[in-house]
C-alpha cells in the first residue's frame, strides 16, 4: 500500500511508499502518528501547516463485518488538539481498493475556489466545482454521482465546512450512495474547507482488495468473529431499535440530557425511544426502514431510514446521539421534528451533537423556548444563511456559550458532550474529561459496564479500559459494535486476523497495544500543543449543580483523572 | 491598613488585618498574591470561585505625582489567566484614605439584581440600583454623584459589563468626577458584572492619608522624584501632545496598526497625530483641553479633553491606543470620528483596544469598509443593543475572529494587541507573547529602547527589563510615565520612599525585586490554570505575513521567549 500526499496549493500528488514506522498502524493510530510527525502542534488549525489525513483502519478492505471504517484526522479547529473522527459508509473500503494506506492533504490554496479531488487508479486530479459553492451535501452528492458514476465513494462537506464553522464535519456516502455517515466531531469539515476541497471522490474501479498473506487463516478468524457477532444479543437489539435503544437505558440511569443538561430524565422519553421509533417506521412503510447497513458486509444493520408521515425519507439514520442532543436536550418529544432538524444539520454538514448542544445554549440565552422545534429549525436556518447568530451556533456549543454569555455549557476541550450526562454515568464523564479528543462517547463509553455509575470510585479504571479498546478498534477500522463480536470470539481472533492479513506475529493483546500506543501519540501531540491536566476536567458547573433525579454531581477525584494514562 | 472582604451573595463585609505575607506588596503584586492564594486557577472566571480584587499600590494615598493608581485583578474572563488592569483617577487614592490595602469581592449573587457597593468610614453597604440596569457609565456616574455627593470616587461598569462581555472594563472617575479612567483590559468589567455590582462608590470623607513612618525622609525623596520628573523632556511632550505623540513615532518605525494590522504606516497618520490633535484642541476652545491631569497631584498632565466642532466635550481623554486601534487600524483618519467611537466604547464600559481590534476583524469579514466611521459606530451600537453581532464584537477580537472566520487576528492569550505592530517593534512583540497578561503594551513597552527594533536578536532582554520595571511600577501604584522621573532621580529614590513610608529597609533594586516577584506569582497562577510555552507565542500569521513597509515578520526565536523568565 502507499501514502498519497496531495498538495492543494500546487495541485500535485506524490505517491510514496509507507515509512517503516507507520506500517504497523492504520486508522486512528496512523493518523495520530502522521500528525505528530508532520504537523506543528501549535499551528493554526485552519492555516497552511495543518494537514487533513484520511486513513482506513488496519482491517479495512475485506468486507469484514463492521470493519471498513475510515478515520479522518487533523489538528482540530474546534478543540485545538489532535482529532480523529471516524465514519462508516464506503470511503474506507474504496481507499483501500486503491491501495491507499493514508491520504494526506497538505498546504492551503492561494485562491478561494472549490475543487473536487478525484482519486482513481490513474492517480489524483483536481476538478473545479465553484458551481457547487453553498450547495448542501444531499444535492452535492447527487450531482457528483451523476458526474463521476454511481460506483464512486465520496467524502464531502456542506455549507458549514465551506464557511469553516467549527462544528462542521465531513460526510461520507453509505452503501446506497446517500451522504449519511458523517465524521462529525471536532470541526474537520472546517479543516477540509480551509483546503478548498468540496469533495473527495474515490473511484475504486480497477482497484483490488488489499493483499492477504494467509487467506485460510484469515477466513477462519473471520468466521469465528462473524459467528460471535451475529449470535450476540446486542446485535439483534441494534438491528431492531438502532442506537435509539439507548434512550430508555439513559432514562433509566437518569443520564438522558434534558433541557440543556438540567435534568437526567425526560417526561417525553417514551415518544423518542427506540421502541417508539421502530413502531413509527413499521407503520410508515414506503421509504422507511427499521434496519439498514451503512456499509456492505455489515452483520448488525444498526442504521435506519426515517420516513415522514408521507412515507418519504426525511433522514438516514436517526441516531441516539441526535435524539438526545436535538430532542430531549431541547425539550422536543417529537421524532418527526428531530428528524427534520437532523436532516438540516446533515445537509449543512454539521455535527448534530455540537449543533444540538449549541441550540441548548441558545435556549438558555432566551433565543429558543424549550420544545419549540420550529424555532430550532429557524435557528439552523440562520446557520445556513451565515448570519452572525448562525455563525455563533455553527461554531458549536463552547463558542455559543462564550458569545451568548451562558456558563452552563456541556463541553470539554471545547467539544460538546454526547448524550450521556456525565454526572449520572461517571465513567463516561472520566472519558469526556481525559480523552485527547475532548468530550466524546465514542472515545470510551462505559454505560454497559457492570458498575454503580453514580459511585465516583473506580470509574477511572472503567474509562481507561474503554478508551484503550476504542482507540484500538479505531485503529483497526472496526465499528464500536464490532466489539461485541470480538469480545465474544476467541481471544486471539484480532491477532489472527492481523497476522493472516499482514504476515505478522502479534500477540493476543494487540488491541490493547494499539490502543495504548494511539492514545500515547495523541496525548503527546496535545502536550506539545499546550494541553495540561487543567484541560482534563469537566466544566466546573457540573461539579456544583446536582442532576435530578439522582441529584448527582461529578465528583471523580482529580487525582484519578490525572493518573489515568500512567501505564 | 486592612483587607476588606465583601461577599456579594450574603452581602456582608469582613474587615481583616493584613496577613504578614501580603504586607510588603500592593497593587498588582498584592493582587497576584491574593489570587494565587485564594482563587482556584482553573475556575470558571464568571462563576462563584473567582474573586475581584481592588488594590491601591504601595505608594498610593499621598498625592505623590502619578503614583495614586488602582490595580484591579481577577482571573480574566478574556484570557483565562491572571489579570491585573490598572487605572488612574481617584479610586486608588480614596481606597487608601479608608485604610483599605485590598478590597476582595467574593462569591456570586443568588439573583439577577444590580447593586452599588458603598464604602465609607462606616464600612460597606449594599444599595439596590436595578433602575440603573442598562445605563451607560456617563449617566450612571452623574446619577450616583448626585446620590452620594460630589466628593466620592467610583469604579463602575456599563452595559458591556452587565452583559458580561469579555472586552468589558471597569471605569473610574478622574479628578473632575468624569468616568474616563478605565481598567480596560482582560474583561474585568464582565467579572464585576458577574458579581452583580454596577458600581463601587468610595466615600473618603473622614478617612485619612496612610501613615508615614519617617515624614522628613519621605518629603526628601518625594522632592528628588518630582524634580527629576518635571525636568524630564518627556514630561513636556506628554503635556503638549498626550500619548498621541506616539502616532508619528509609530509611523516612523512602521509599526502603526493600519487596516487590520496589514500595514505599519498609514497615509492618514498626519490627521490623527498628536500634533494635529493639539492644533484641533487649541482651535476649539470651550471645553477642549490639550492637557489635563487624571489624578490630583500629577505633574505630567498627559490627558486631554476632546471637544467637538461645537466646542462641547466628546470624550476625555483621547489616547494613542484608541487612535491606533479605532483610527488607523480601521482606516479612519478623522479625529472627530475616532473621538465619537471612543465615547461610545467608554460609555458602554468597553476596552477600546479590544473593541477596535474586533472592528478590524469585522472589516476583514466584510462587515465594515475600511474608513467607514459611521458603520463602525453602527457596529458599536449593535454591542449596546446586545444583538448577536454585538455580542460577537463585544467579546473582543479573539472571539470575533473565531466566530466570523478570520484568521488574521492580532491577539495573544485571547487579548488584543495594543497599537504597536510587533513585527516592527519586536521587543514589544516579546512582551505581548510572554506577559502573563496577554498582549498588552503596559506590560512592557520597548519602543524607546535604543535598539534596532527590527533585529530579532536581543529583544528578549529588552522586554525582560521593561516587564520587570512595569510590574514593579504597577505594584507601587505608579503610572508608566512616573518611570521617567524615577529613572532620572537618584537610584535610591524608590527605596527611600518605601522605607520612609513603611519603616522598611529595602535595597535600591526594590523595583526589580517587586517586579520579579509579581511576574513569578502571575506565571505560577497561569501555570496552574493550564498555560504553557505554547501560549507564549504571537499568532502564527504574524510569523508568515510581512508587514509593509519594512516587510518584517516576527522572528524572535522561540527559545528566547521560553527562557525569558529564567531568573
Amino acid at each position: 500500500m502507499e501514502i498519497w500526499r496531495v498538495n492543494v496549493r500546487t495541485q500535485t500528488v506524490r505517491r510514496e511508499p509507507v515509512p517503516k514506522e507507520w506500517e504497523h498502524l492504520g486508522g486512528r493510530g496512523l493518523s495520530a502518528r502522521i500528525l505528530l510527525d508532520e504537523v506543528p502542534p501549535t499551528c493554526e488549525p485552519l492555516g497552511p501547516y495543518n494537514k487533513l489525513v484520511f486513513a482506513p483502519g488496519l482491517l479495512v478492505g475485506h468486507r469484514l463485518s463492521s470493519c471498513d471504517r475510515i478515520s479522518i484526522g487533523g489538528k482540530s479547529p474546534l478543540t485545538g488538539g489532535i482529532k480523529e473522527s471516524n465514519a462508516g459508509g464506503s470511503s474506507g473500503f474504496a481507499l483501500a481498493q486503491l491501495g491507499i494506506k493514508a491520504l494526506i492533504i497538505e498546504d492551503e490554496p492561494d485562491q478561494e475556489e472549490w475543487w473536487v479531488l478525484h482519486l482513481s487508479v490513474d492517480g489524483a486530479e483536481f476538478d473545479p466545482v465553484d458551481d457547487l459553492a453553498g450547495a448542501g451535501v444531499y444535492e452535492t452528492a447527487e450531482l457528483l454521482l451523476q458526474d463521476y458514476g454511481k460506483g464512486v465513494s465520496m467524502a464531502l462537506i456542506g455549507p458549514a465546512g465551506e464557511m469553516q464553522l467549527r462544528a462542521a464535519g465531513i460526510q461520507n456516502l453509505d452503501q446506497d450512495g446517500v451522504p449519511s455517515r458523517i465524521a462529525a466531531r471536532g470541526g474537520l469539515g472546517a479543516l477540509m474547507g480551509s483546503k478548498g476541497l468540496k469533495a473527495i471522490v474515490i473511484n475504486p474501479a480497477g482497484g483490488k482488495k488489499p493483499p492477504i498473506v494467509d487467506r485460510a487463516s484469515f477466513r477462519a478468524a473471520q468466521k469465528a468473529y462473524t459467528q460471535a457477532l451475529t449470535q450476540h444479543p446486542q446485535t439483534k437489539t441494534y438491528a431492531d431499535y438502532g442506537t435509539a435503544a439507548m434512550v430508555n437505558m439513559c432514562q433509566y440511569f437518569g443520564s438522558l440530557p434534558t433541557r440543556g443538561f438540567s435534568a437526567g430524565q425526560f417526561e417525553g422519553a417514551d415518544e423518542i425511544s427506540g421502541e417508539h421509533l421502530r413502531d413509527v417506521l413499521l407503520e410508515r412503510d414506503a421509504e422507511s426502514k427499521t434496519t439498514h447497513a451503512c456499509m456492505s458486509g455489515c452483520a448488525i444493520h444498526c442504521s435506519n431510514v426515517y420516513g415522514g408521515p408521507d412515507g418519504k425519507r426525511i433522514v438516514s439514520p436517526l441516531e441516539y446521539e441526535t435524539i438526545g442532543l436535538m430532542g430531549s436536550n431541547l425539550g422536543i418529544a417529537d421524532l418527526d421534528a428531530i428528524a427534520r432538524l437532523n436532516r438540516e444539520a446533515n445537509d449543512l454538514g454539521l455535527d448534530s451533537i455540537d449543533t444540538g448542544a449549541a441550540l441548548g445554549v441558545a435556549a438558555q440565552a432566551g433565543l429558543l423556548k424549550w420544545g419549540d422545534a420550529e424555532r430550532a429549525l429557524d435557528l439552523v436556518g440562520e446557520i445556513r444563511r451565515g448570519t452572525p447568530l448562525g455563525r455563533i451556533l455553527g461554531n458549536g456549543a463552547a463558542t455559543a456559550g462564550r458569545v451568548l454569555g451562558v456558563e452552563r455549557v456541556p463541553v470539554v476541550k471545547g467539544q460538546a458532550m454526547s448524550a450521556y450526562d456525565p454526572r449520572a454515568i461517571k465513567g463516561t464523564g472520566v472519558t469526556y474529561a481525559t480523552s485527547p479528543m475532548g468530550a466524546d462517547h465514542t472515545a470510551g463509553l462505559t454505560i454497559r459496564a457492570k458498575v454503580d455509575h453514580l459511585d465516583p470510585q473506580g470509574q477511572a479504571s472503567v474509562s481507561r479500559g474503554a478508551q484503550i479498546s476504542m482507540a484500538g478498534y479505531d485503529t483497526l477500522g472496526a465499528c464500536i459494535f464490532a466489539g461485541f463480536g470480538f469480545a465474544a470470539a476467541p481471544p486471539d481472533t484480532i491477532a489472527n486476523l492481523l497476522n493472516a492479513r499482514y504476515g505478522w506475529s502479534v500477540a493476543e493483546d494487540i488491541l490493547q497495544q494499539l490502543g495504548r500506543e494511539t492514545i500515547s501519540l495523541e496525548r503527546e501531540f496535545n502536550r506539545r500543543a499546550g494541553f495540561t491536566a487543567a484541560d482534563d476536567r469537566l466544566p466546573e458547573w457540573m461539579t456544583r449543580e446536582p442532576l435530578p433525579p439522582t441529584n448527582a454531581v461529578f465528583d471523580v477525584p482529580a487525582e484519578d483523572l490525572d493518573t489515568l494514562f500512567n501505564w
